[in-house]
């Protein structure tokens, strides 16, 4: 294990002044461009983590609800919970099955694995009445996209991780999750490992790239348009990785 | 809502040098005394972030398994799930029901209301063998005194929260969450609140207690010695805060 013998410090720098995100724009260039702005620059270990709303809106996964034929199956659901039909149309045309819907609420498994309300389909913090967004088609690949870019332009070499807010099972609130990662193993896996007294962990992993993503929204929040966090300083286990190891199998699944 | 206009930036200090703590053991001095080594200091609006471990440790709760006498039932439980009985007693007597036992895993109601394995009983990082910590009574009373006596000794005004590493649902991995607070609103509610393009926030609350919880173990970590994060530079809101706020009411929860 590595010794520590520095002061353990982390920063968290929120990027303001990122304009408005259009499909076709290139995050990593606006992403370089509001860190050099704020004199921080990207550098080689920061962990850039990105907001879901920016990613979707530059791969152009935004929809108009007016554009969305509901089918009977969507009319009957969105009746039963109380949502716009069209809203529903698109939340199962982006799951794989619905975990749970009641009082109101649609908790489903998105194509992508992730268990969260509405398939992750969400109306805040886009330009224009009606309209939503979906998660992107593979976040993972949002984030090696952006990652690369910045290496090609920058020439340093970040990790990137795409969030999302998503509510949990018995706790209340929201809390921000990754679900792209590039550049990072999302998990730091300490079974077999000695703890400081010797005695062998036998069940700790620790989703790293969910604390990241957590510790980021501490500066992103929800109201102001910072979509954007560069967390420097941390510690981390370098690698491709991805998001889907963060889903948990549904036959290890207890709680699905 | 407030305007932003400075740079959004957070700064998390791991506090190392800690000595390990004995029942008794006034944390709040250790602390004092470890940031002002590192040369940080504890100043006004920091979140001093502090592991269950070292809580637990100095308000003696941990128990020797030797002085243990398991019930049938909970030997019954330990035989099913591949645990040792006394463990399971000690599981058994922090719970207030099991919400889920199968596959060697014990997930379980604490007496505060956190859904988490073991009620929180825990065998890593303490000294001695066969000996386990139980979660502190009440960690919100526990961030409390911690609190107090900071203001006490050092007359400056922080908020204090308490951690543990739980599973989750449907992710991989464990994370850090808030089980104590004190001084600081562990939700932000955006519900009513307008975001960036004036869409009212239907749904939104963060848990930002437990985002500060993840964002602290990122220099925590789970095998140096490291039970305390400064967390500097969040913008929170003030208020005695609990906890308990963030346990998801049995009849509003989906999954339990």
């Amino acid at each position: 294990m590595i010794v520590n013998l520095m002061v353990v410090e982390l920063h968290i720098y929120g990027l303001e002044g990122i304009p408005e995100v259009k499909p076709g724009d290139d995050l990593a260039t606006l992403i370089i461009e509001a860190a050099d702005r704020e004199g921080i620059g990207l550098m080689d270990g920061d962990v850039v983590v990105v907001s879901q709303k920016v990613v979707s809106k530059a791969e152009g996964r935004v929809v108009r609800l007016d554009t969305v034929q509901p089918s009977r199956f969507a009319l009957n659901l969105a009746e039963a919970e109380g949502k716009d039909p069209r809203l529903v149309e698109l939340i199962l045309r982006e799951a794989k099955r619905i975990v749970k819907a009641r009082d109101g609420h649609i908790i489903t498994e998105t194509l992508h694995g992730f268990v969260c309300a509405n398939s992750g389909v969400d109306r805040s913090n886009i330009p224009g009445e009606d309209v939503v967004s979906l998660l992107p088609v593979d976040p993972d690949e949002s984030a090696r996209r952006i990652r690369d870019r910045i290496r090609e332009i920058k020439g340093v070499d970040v990790a990137v991780v795409v969030t999302d807010t998503f509510g949990r099972a018995w706790r209340v609130g929201q809390v921000n999750f990754a679900i792209g990662v590039s550049g990072m193993k999302p998990l730091i896996d300490y079974r077999g490992v000695l703890d400081a007294y010797g005695y062998v962990l036998k069940a700790t992993s620790i989703a790293v790239a969910d604390e990241v993503a957590a510790a980021a929204e501490l500066v992103m929040g929800k109201v102001s348009r910072i979509p954007v966090a560069v967390v420097r300083g941390l510690r981390f286990i370098r690698g491709e990785g991805s998001a889907r190891e963060l889903v948990r199998p549904i036959k290890r699944d207890l709680f699905r």
